[in-house]
């Protein structure tokens, strides 16, 4: 049985595919101490993966507080030039490069969706040893919205040229997962990103993971066969109720 | 109607009264990379809070490797000079001086007792404007296992001369709850430390607060009553339907 060619992946970036969540939450801190805006670490962590436009609003929100435009500015130039200092401790997430690499393999698509902007994602991308113009890499800077709207998924499916209805979505915060619903795509949580598990079936992940190494181990979980077994041997075993012999990982 | 003058509050510190956790996770990451130990970071946050010794076990477990007595000796020097030099960016969690403060009024005893060591408790302690000297805190250098182990929070409810059982475990991992329900105390857990809520209600937390200042504001829900409001007049009330006049906040 040959692989359901139409089936894609469309990635997260930061917490999903690369080690760099913390990192972020660190750098959006010290932008927000630069314009005298101190809030606890968690709630900040708890936003990161979101539209920078929304992580702030809802920030202000919960401080009671205004920014000026010039504000905001000084804001997302001290993150990224933190995050830029920050950069060489951020590696690639267990599995990462050898799930995009068995996907290639098995021909299935894939695409990276990120809320950050391309300079940032392109930085991030090379941590992974991939060319960022050189894969399918969809950008804050590509559509209206970012997460939790649904139009960075829906933005990478086009470029892949997928129906959204059949790709799975991989992330590790909330934003990902409701995104992803509001897309009426398959969402798959990971752990890597430092949300529990609970919030992340909360907001309607479909399965949870670890990280990339341990979604890989349960590729058939989520729908993924690999041509290289003969699956209809494996179903006619079962339904005799024998055991079927299955390949070595 | 008086105060349950038997009743106090057990706090952990890092995470639930200082805002510190982020630092640590950095700070241990630092020092395992001194060893040569790769691990991603959300796994080091999810240990934090938790004995040094089952830290380093269970994540020599998870990658399989071993170290020597002089490996851990630089591992735990490390990241106190790694904590010392973040120090400068931790703060207390908003509410945690009023809590505190909010209980001794009350004649409700507290105490803090911490998985860390007395050097970097102290240290963390001072932060919160208190002096480490005149608080009663439960450092790991008085017990002999640290948490999950319920030993820390025996010795602090044996050092406020008050039975377990009476106490309330305030804690922001799923160590403290573990720790809490091993010496039999009610626990309360904070988000504030970065764990999902779902990860600290699975571990046996009664309640779940957002940080100190949230507690503060239910200190009712966990048993603590007022002695400036007369709470028989509520009950009378209540008992007839009709809705009593609180006080102001």
């Amino acid at each position: 049985m040959a692989v359901d060619r139409r089936m894609a992946f469309l990635f997260d970036l930061d917490g999903t595919l690369v080690d760099s969540v913390y990192q972020h939450v660190l750098a959006w801190r010290e932008a927000l101490e630069a314009i005298g805006i101190e809030l606890s670490i968690w709630r900040i962590h708890r936003r990161i993966g979101m539209s920078g436009g929304l992580f702030l609003a809802g920030l202000l929100r919960e401080t009671g507080r205004t920014v000026t435009a010039e504000e905001i500015r000084r804001v997302q130039s001290v993150h990224a030039e933190t995050y830029r200092r920050l950069l060489s401790q951020v590696r690639p997430l267990p599995g990462s490069r050898e799930l995009l690499a068995e996907l290639s393999r098995l021909g299935i698509p894939w695409a990276i969706a990120t809320s950050g902007r391309l300079e940032s994602a392109r930085r991030t991308v090379a941590v992974l040893g991939l060319d960022p113009d050189r894969i399918p890499l969809v950008t804050r800077d590509h559509v209206h919205h970012a997460k939790p709207d649904p139009d960075l998924f829906l933005a990478a499916a086009q470029m892949l040229q997928v129906d959204i209805g059949e790709t799975i979505v991989v992330g590790d915060s909330v934003w990902d997962m409701l995104a992803a619903r509001r897309a009426r795509a398959l969402s798959v949580g990971l752990l890597s990103g430092g949300y529990g598990a609970g919030e992340l079936l909360e907001a309607g992940a479909y399965r949870v993971y670890e990280d990339p190494a341990d979604l890989l181990r349960h590729l058939d979980e989520v729908g993924v066969r690999s041509p290289d077994y003969d699956w209809s041997l494996v179903e006619s075993l079962a339904a005799e109720g024998r055991e079927p012999l299955l390949p070595e990982a």
